[in-house]
């Protein structure tokens, strides 16, 4: 099985570093992240300025671009097959409920799913992360369930894992993905030249935690998997919106 | 009614003139834009550095960041009322299909949505883009109707316009988005210094632009307005992936 | 005479807005500058990606790269005549001592210097700077003495104007750079997401002021014209370096 | 003795890996890099964000910014002590003649100086540089002589070392910088999506290549030890400029 390895945190980070080692296990691994810490760059690829692809010293490939662009140079000018699956992660941090459209790590996953190769996104619910080798665990094991019974269909999993063992995990549940809040208000500041200044505030908290969500499983110990798709179009509102512009 | 507008274009696009001088004929328009052209930025969010906001000559206002940026700083950090409506564009090119994940000018409206505003995107369907005014004169349509006779719930419209005189418009389509074939490869190229380069190629052809879908609505001479939703949850996946994790 | 502006604030600054009107009396003016504040940018060229041009409504161009990008472009890729003469600024606060290696706006000027035209840089000695024209107006009579009796070699000056009227300016000192104390240490902050970071502090006191340097004259009241070169070579010691070497 | 090591090709690039090691022998070594190629930052300084620094898994620190920066951010907030030396590179690439301006490897080693540590920036004159070694053991070497015998001035050595070994140098040359032609012009390009660009071109030849210059040691098999300064005035055109604006 060849996995194509990536994700939002820079090839340097040691949550791509514990996912390579244990996807090793059960593939043939080649990474490609970006160059840099991308958080929060979404789907964005970069469209006014070409890529340059390097290699460092452990083997790791790394590009001046964004999450998605690694997956779409790796698959459509690096790579001389196809992969059988693309894992992005481990990412520091949860990527839950509605937030996981800002999401670096989902998007990576996500264009290897519009590429056509069944994928995955891993994510550390934990801000003080320090080992990522449970939540690489668990990345491995629906990786080696792919390659022993692949899916039938075109699978893009969001994957969240609880801060705890391996062998603390409460099991695996399949979910929604959750509502937040609306986010925190930007926060002001001055720099030391004396200007204004904004930071983007925090996510809003859980405002949707209920039974069957990313945010429920992962707080009662599960491992959430909730399997995306990326089809926009809100389907129950196109008759009302329909009526409407007809008025 | 307080209108928000931001592009990703930047605020100096032609796109965002004509559509602010459209808007100001049915309220009050204030512009926070990109400060340089962020087409492709998608969701992207800025999280490792601040913001700064200034004010142009013509009173239109820029932030060194992305779309979603800018109107999650104008909404939570700038404006002292929640404005009654985000509208994003003139978007130069057509924002249809899959490929809507990357829009930076979907992405603006999407994050007015998401604070609660109901939002349009609005994208000219042109390559060679010149006149702004018709895709402007249709989005003041929608917004003047949503004056009239409010949605009742909240909506996230993207509207894609062809490019021709208001006149020769087939009328509004109510659509879904269609999906595009796979997107074309990396271009390779070398730089003045002989270093390899990888620029991302261009969008797929239409793969789905069957009767209904915003391709189709185009192709015809409608306006296309498709209304979208942020849940990336694929509902109908959860049992057959359940069936699958438990096996 | 062909006179081509840039600056390091942005193409969209007061300042540079102020110079171009003002040099439009004693030429014919190009504006290509950043599109983006790039203050300290010193005399970075942009190598890993490619430059863009583009053109605003009020006819200013503007390009994503660095000041000196702006100039090189301009020069050897966009002017059809060399210009008679760059001029850079107004830049929003003064550029003197050794902290001008770190200047945009000097940079920018120092390019088109390397390139054979005399030029120069102008700065406003004023932390609130809001009225540009005065600045504007000296760098017009420098303008205004080239094109009457030119220079008779390759020249590069560098001005910094008092923030004053300009019937309150004392005159003219043609002055050497005065010297900086050490910077201030970087400011340490914490981000939003519990992040440390620095901010680059304020640049240290003046330590030589005194009589004939930059500083004195601008202190005094006089607008302070400074003749740069670019050898970096330090002649002086290349003995003493060579005795060194060879002990 | 503390030796702080910076680059402008990133801390990941063979280079500081060559220089750091080499280094190590002579005294107490760490690494402050960019996180990414900087080559031609010149002595940019960033000023509208602040800096993180981050730790990779060998020790290096590596810095979201510029080469000045990591100098600038390592002594002023960072290292406990002020080092006795900052040595920048080895560059991929020569640092001769005036395009030394454009140079952030020769930046980094003047922001040391400039904050009161003797420095050293090392080149290999080489465009398909491998092999940094020669060059590492060259600042060595210079390195060891400093804390052997301390220069009684402060210093800032620009140091250039032909492509071959060790046993082959020639010897060591203190030079002045040459002078360069013009630079090429910009290249222009089009970009998949149809919009024209353009690149910088290349470097000027050597105009000024004879006896005692950079260039002529280096193509003469020699080290090149060029002592610089940092203060533009040209001092030999006060007179006349101060004659010709009292005209």
């Amino acid at each position: 099985m060849r996995i194509l390895v990536s994700n939002d945190d820079g090839y340097f980070a040691p949550g791509i570093a514990a996912l390579a080692e244990a996807l090793a296990a059960v593939g043939e691994v080649t990474v490609v992240a970006p160059e840099r810490d991308r958080s929060g760059a979404s789907n964005s690829l970069t469209l006014d300025r070409p890529l340059s692809l390097r290699r460092a010293a452990n083997g790791f490939h790394f590009v001046n671009g964004t999450p998605t662009d690694c997956v779409h140079l790796a698959v459509t000018g690096m790579l001389d097959h196809l992969p059988d699956m693309v894992v992005s992660g481990v990412n520091h941090g949860a990527n839950m409920g509605d937030d996981t459209i800002y999401s670096g790590t989902v998007a990576a996953a996500t264009e290897g799913f519009l590429l056509g190769v069944p994928s995955i996104a891993v994510s550390l619910v934990s801000k003080a992360a320090t080992d990522f080798s449970v939540a690489a665990r668990v990345a491995t094991d629906l990786a080696e369930r792919f390659l022993r019974m692949p899916f039938r269909q075109p699978v893009l999993l969001n994957v969240n894992v609880p801060d705890r063992p391996y062998e603390e995990l409460a099991g695996v549940r399949v979910t929604r993905l959750g509502k937040r809040h609306k986010a925190e208000p930007v926060i002001r500041g001055v720099t030391p030249r004396n200007e204004t200044v904004y930071w983007v505030g925090a996510a809003g908290g859980a405002a949707d935690a209920g039974e069957g969500t990313d945010f429920h499983a992962v707080a009662n110990g599960y491992v959430s998997v909730t399997p995306l798709q990326i089809d926009l179009t809100h389907t129950g509102q196109i008759a009302a919106v329909s009526e409407w512009v007809g008025r």
